[in-house]
């Protein structure tokens, strides 16, 4: 259960900026349907906007990362965040995406090891070297 | 500093199975370069043989997903644990495969967002839709 | 599923010193509900006399913050932290001390933010300037 | 040290993009320091510009919470993170903003109990109790 | 939910590096049940193989600690990382190889008062003193 | 840096609720060394105070897990949480106890396993046995 309502859209439609970010939605995706995330944030309208926003100049925009990649390491961080919500959801953009099941495997693999390495690293407090300095 | 004493070449060398491992990574890498890490893991020949075993099988193997692409998401997950260590060494790792000033500005840019929605979904508690079921 | 049981009111009435703390509980809060984190510790009736010792100090004594400051506070390192069952109690807490919907999403908006920025410090391992030092 | 390179004033003056936001931060703050945080991000001119417009929006619009408790909140983000950089510098913001010595020991108490029981309701796995839904 | 389908024995034994694994999973338990961890990774025959190999190694060898030690610190390590899988199935794997119901409440309130100084440390950022170092 | 002054010895004896727990620190450890954790704490007498009771009632009390099993856990809790400090002060505490070479790289061994399938199950979002459930 969440800690807010999720907004509906008999109520989204009544709401004007909210209505405006959920047609932007729609229009981006190609798809009427409005994932539960976009309904929490929805009693915030400044908010939201705001975060659909950065997801449509960070995720949606051309750029040096393809958009695959990009749902890959959104993933990568979700998990070790162990946002479950987050995890669902960018797995299923990343399928919608292209994503196929040797990638999803490799991927988990590599989240895996990183989680691995990440608590040695830590568990012995390793200094970083100074070959690493960016030059 | 660390919790353990770093591993000096010569100590290394005393040891068959630390010398087989570190004549690996060096023979891998074409470069006698040993970064702090495996001079930690060294006390403990059977894991840092294990450790190197899977870095060679996940990061250096042939597979679905690209060199560069793979320390991404390495540097995300570590980012996302809070690993100093961890961070500095995949993030010259990518840029030695080639990731540009570009790129690891996307990078970071997407590590970022995903922590901040991660932030909303988890304090919003969102139930995860059941369109995302995996079928 | 729990990990242990939950204790029941007719057990909890046959261990003293579980019920003396379930007694200062409801009366604390004015109301006959215990909710299931005191049921869980209750196993451990040092323990659960500990942590409800420092719930009254923290949390109930007149203090600098006021006692919505403090549920909002408590919110923002649950939600960090990805527990679910604080994340849920706190939010009740809060409400029941008069959060606001407005306040609420504020609160949320800052986690989120913290979130971002959190992470983007992190990735980009900024040193801490000197200014900020304690005086 | 850094992932990247701090921009210098030198450097920011030269990218329009980048002058723009240092000298919106500039005086918004009435003071010349610009710090570590801004000078990483500047590579990244449009994100530099929206973390920066999201810091004005949420941090410091006029809203339902006022400017020291938004610090609080930040800082308790932070410290669960563990976010070194934004621990130092949002307790030295919120120190500017007023915070006093006591109010400092409060949070620290409530970030830690926080913690605490956190850890406590996640070992149990205590499930949320049903009095807990939103209404 | 999980994001990959769970593999039936069905499956399961058409797939020999499958097979193979899941034989020697249930030679080493004495059991038939297979829990749905495995059942998740078997999808990659090779990390199936890996994490299995690394469990027999590291949990399940002769050595410095005994068996019961390295479940707690099993559930310890999940606990802190939120892994609520991992906190049911080491909680049962603990309880399985003798812990009685005063071994966890000690290691909760254990893992509790830990979580509590992590954060306490973590919030006054706390300078590791000099006499720690490792001689 | 900390984000407190350490308090002084000299400082420490003017305040009797502060010098009361340092004495109490040096007779329960049979040495004068006071390590900067309390020092930060001790702005905060109460809070000093409580923190230190805990420490004894959980760390000190015979029980039923040993002395150096109730360090690991604590090692084990601050590396997943990623509390520097944390981990160099436990880790000079369970060397104090009789930590042996051999038992604290099978600990960090099981970390790093731990870490990695807490990152595998939490990316895999594997549904929990109901075999795990409680009796």
């Amino acid at each position: 259960m969440a800690t807010v309502k999720l907004m509906t859209d008999q109520e989204a439609e009544a709401i004007p900026a909210v209505k405006a970010v959920f047609d932007e939605i729609r229009a981006a995706r190609k798809s009427d349907f409005i994932n539960n995330f976009w309904r929490g944030l929805a009693h915030d309208p400044a908010q939201l906007a705001r975060i659909w926003g950065q997801i449509k100049a960070i995720m949606g925009a051309p750029g040096a990362l393809d958009p695959l990649t990009r749902e890959l390491i959104y993933i990568a961080v979700s998990t070790a965040n162990g946002c479950s919500y987050c995890i669902h959801s960018h797995t299923a953009a990343a399928r919608a995406k292209g994503m196929t099941g040797a990638q999803h495997a490799e991927l988990v693999a590599i989240i895996g090891l990183a989680g691995q390495t990440n608590h040695l690293a830590t568990a012995l407090q390793i200094p970083v070297d100074p070959e690493f300095q960016v030059k």
